[in-house]
């Protein structure tokens, strides 16, 4: 497996040498060129990612990363800290919503613990990877050690080598975490950079006063933690969690892999921009799958510049928003291979 | 097979008696309240349109409907009206971008020839119900009887009603004709009401020449159409297509069924538009598929008071948007039936 250092630098820009010949052949389907709109740009990105003009799209898998936050002592969630345990074991049940998407378009999904509050027993589905029970609350101090920080990271990393190794074509990123909209906004607000009160939504569905109480958090974290927010990896290991750097290091070692990954919703949002500041090469193996309801996403997509795939009003997190992203890929991809062209089904071409 | 006037009599309001139930149902799923956004709206629509607790969604059918058009003669298109026929075969032969869609997503394809220069033999996936070799120009004159219209929207209501009966959950509709837009834009322009400049667009690809003329030829056709204008049916029939009357005959039949249909792009939404002028109930039982890039769209969806549930950039027409959209409603009712609740899942609930 590679490390951190190796993975950074083993990303490289996507090469567009197949450019041409993936557009001509896209403009030769029979339909009016471009008629497709993001379908085929989905199409066209999947084959210069994956450098193929015979792009193949079925292995599909989403990682659900869970771990807890200290600061939920803080009051910042609607939900009490237990869930994120019990909701791992609903998962690996499959009733949460993320596997009735999943199933619903054929995606694998694994869940891996990577720093849940409480000991899980050995479970088919889940992968066991503790860090820690949980993160410190970092309002206080630094959420992680930058030894547990790289830890998850490397978690991360080893599930995209395996999964690539096990023959995936694409990737997605899921969360699970009471109270991980905190670390979020928080790691949203230092790297963009941006007002703390522009980034900061209801989560789970705390009231007016609870996103105040959020704000005031915020706040005094990035001021806590002044010092260690100048670099991507000390920042997230102050003001991060342990799921973000695990779904940190999954982006970084999917795009080391040349493998598209989609990102999911608001926490998966902050792992890809930290995952940016560690190279600037891996953006363009992003795809962001929805824009979240939660309220910093319109202003992390106004500032770091991303238009979502999907507009559907929702704030799950678990990967749901990846979930139903990879199919539309998965569908592009389809119509670049499956449909007929102008000359194979004898129709005539625009006058 | 009822009538047109049984059909639109047949179409009541959407039952809304068992919402306070359906609410209950979803807000006891494991998520926060709302938060699967737009599909916890799909699946309550669905839920009161087919009036049910226990959605049922897994026999789902497009249906695309394929007609000439008589004002193709006036340049108003990119492509040759050869291409009518030609795609008909395409789509027969499973290779057209509906087909790989739908093949996608599991749901039934059927193509209706309800108006297409020229004769096909019997073809499997064809169902033959031609009304006329295509419409007359409707820039000199009707581009159709009232009897024409009359026996195209009943292909429509029958294709519907044949489809319920043999158990589908939710149709699509879809649309093949080359010039389509054309009388499309005019449809909406006198049934919104609204300029024509604003809702008139490139449709396959022509060039600012090709539009300034398309503008002409449609304020043209409203002018000498003028006395027809007043009554949904006979505006139709002057400036309408048969596969746009087809469309309007499915849409009916379906809502008169309490089927959920799903309305594609710009063409089946000018049809739309003439089915809920007909009849003010069925706007409840429609799914607006996706904002077409056609450049009228905005101004439908605008004045139509129109919440598209994809934004894709897509113009292509036949059902693609259609097929997306089912796939994700199909999500939703999955999200309805298979989630664990709170309570069965022992997950605990909001503090």
């Amino acid at each position: 497996m590679k490390t951190i250092k190796e993975t950074i630098e083993s990303i490289s820009k996507v090469d567009r040498a197949l450019e041409k010949e993936v557009n001509a052949h896209l403009d030769d389907l029979t339909k009016p060129p471009g008629s497709l709109g993001n379908l085929e740009e989905y199409a066209r990105r999947f084959c210069l990612i994956t450098k193929s003009t015979k792009p193949i799209l079925n292995k599909k898998k989403i990682f659900t990363f869970a771990a807890d936050h200290g600061v939920a002592e803080e009051g910042v969630s609607a939900f009490p800290q237990e869930v994120t345990f019990q909701m791992v074991l609903n998962m690996l049940n499959q009733t949460a919503a993320i596997n009735v998407l999943s199933q619903h378009h054929g995606i694998e999904t694994t869940v891996v613990d990577v720093g849940v509050k409480g000991e899980f027993e050995d479970l088919p589905g889940l992968v066991k990877k503790k860090v820690s029970h949980g993160t410190k609350n970092m309002s206080v101090g630094p959420a992680m050690t930058i030894e547990e920080t790289e830890q998850a990271i490397q978690v991360g990393i080893d599930c995209a080598q395996k999964a690539v190794n096990e023959g995936f074509h694409i990737l997605g990123t899921g969360d699970m975490g009471i109270a991980n909209t905190t670390p979020s906004a928080a790691l949203m607000a230092c790297l963009l950079p941006c007002d703390v009160a522009g980034i900061t939504g209801i989560g789970t569905g705390i009231d007016s006063a609870g996103v105040e109480n959020k704000i005031k958090v915020i706040e005094k974290s990035l001021e806590v933690n002044s010092e260690l927010l100048g670099d991507p990896l000390t920042a997230l290991s102050a003001v991060g969690g342990l799921e973000i750097a695990a779904i940190c290091g999954l982006i970084l070692g999917a795009a080391s892999n040349k493998t598209p990954v989609v990102v999911d919703g608001f926490i998966s949002s902050a792992a890809a921009l930290v995952a940016c500041k560690m190279s600037k090469n891996v953006k363009e193996y992003l795809f962001f799958s929805h824009a979240s309801a939660e309220k910093g996403y319109a202003k992390f997509s106004e500032i770091f510049k991303v238009d979502a795939m999907l507009h559907l009003q929702m704030r799950l997190g678990e990967g749901t928003g990846a979930a139903l992203a990879i199919s539309l890929i998965e569908a592009s991809v389809k119509i670049y291979n499956e449909m007929a062209t102008f000359s194979s089904a004898q129709v005539s071409n625009k006058g």
